[in-house]
């Protein structure tokens, strides 16, 4: 690693900055940014698709989707009836603040009340790179197994929430919501913790609530 | 991505040479040895403990265990009965050549039939380094969504097999095994397909079949 760190750390600087001119640009017009991060499969996508359907155009969102290859992501986002931007990262682990900037040429964000950047299925990689984002929720679920944050802490430590999900499957799967809770709190007390299921709907109000709140505080400074 | 790539280039060919050292010290002993990659909670400590206990003796195996933080899974593989060595990789999200030339020191790889390196939980980042393995087995779960494949190509690209696990939730998530079958072979024809459940044991002696077999190839080249 001794021969990658010095030239990332160059990387993630210029990284850094272009994400305060975004971080920057989002304020200006009062859009709350989160930063959307999980392993494939999670069902980051599912819950954006629920979470859209149950704000039922409460909130004026956008998303932009990052994926490794495809589009399908984006075509099911334009399908749940948001704008969404896909950037195809052409088999990248994670995205950076450049490839945002890329995809605001592409959106316009003045009167959204919510970007959501959907970020590249991978648990380790994305966690490093600042979007320009105003929260970062780690999305894991539960069929995952609950010793994940443990073994996959870098995600965990630096989110504002983590979103426990798949919980209608608790009754199949060798996991436990409560141990996975209990494991994510050990890396990070102050998170958010939320347990969902994006099929049944149970749990939504509540990680929904927290996002409309995020929603007015962010306006209220801006206005 | 232009002011990484010349970089990535440089330390993937000095892991390239290392891997082929590895392959050669591997294929002097017989040792089969298979690279098995998967997102995070797809199964693959859970096939393992599962094929261990299955084969009963019939092989002579050892694994090493990458993880990004603690040595959760190396217990867990310990537990069941064979030699593991554990590679923390401090966030790291793939293995690489060299980590396995570290590892040898601890492993005494004569004598063994199988060796199984457990990549970080990634789908993404391990696919890339070659770690002087003989065959690349890409798991994928089906609760992670039958689009898997498509979205994530360069596993599958690459892999010998595929491993669909955890076969025993079909009934309660909206993915279809066919359909992931179906699209792991649109991304690569000539991968060996499998169906297992870990958990009640479904499709484990076809698979385990399939080691057999390459193991059996292995040592007749040897001897």
């Amino acid at each position: 690693m001794t021969t990658r760190i010095p030239i990332l750390a160059e990387i993630t600087e210029a990284n850094s900055i272009l994400a305060e001119n975004l971080r920057a640009a989002f304020a200006a017009e009062g859009v709350l940014v989160l930063n959307l991060m999980a392993s494939p499969g999670a069902g980051k996508t599912t819950l954006l698709e629920r979470s859209i359907a149950e704000l039922n155009g409460a909130l004026k969102i956008a998303v932009i989707e990052g994926d490794p290859h495809t589009s399908i992501d984006a075509e099911r986002i334009d399908a749940a009836g948001v704008k969404a931007v896909e950037i195809n990262t052409g088999g990248g682990c994670h995205l950076e603040a450049r490839m945002i900037r890329a995809a605001l040429g592409e959106l316009d964000i003045a009167g959204l009340d919510l970007l959501v950047i959907e970020n590249v299925g991978n648990l380790i990689c994305p966690t490093g790179w600042d979007l320009g984002e105003d929260l970062k929720v780690i999305l894991v679920s539960l069929t995952e197994g609950d010793d994940k944050p443990l073994k996959y802490p870098m995600g965990f430590l630096t989110a504002d929430a983590a979103v426990i999900s798949k919980v209608d499957l608790e009754p199949y799967v060798p996991a436990d919501r409560s141990t996975m809770r209990e494991n994510a709190l050990t890396i990070n007390p102050d998170l958010a913790v939320f347990e969902v299921s994006s099929i049944t709907g149970e749990g939504m109000d509540r990680f929904l609530q927290w996002i409309k709140q995020r929603v007015a505080d962010k306006r209220s400074r801006t206005s």
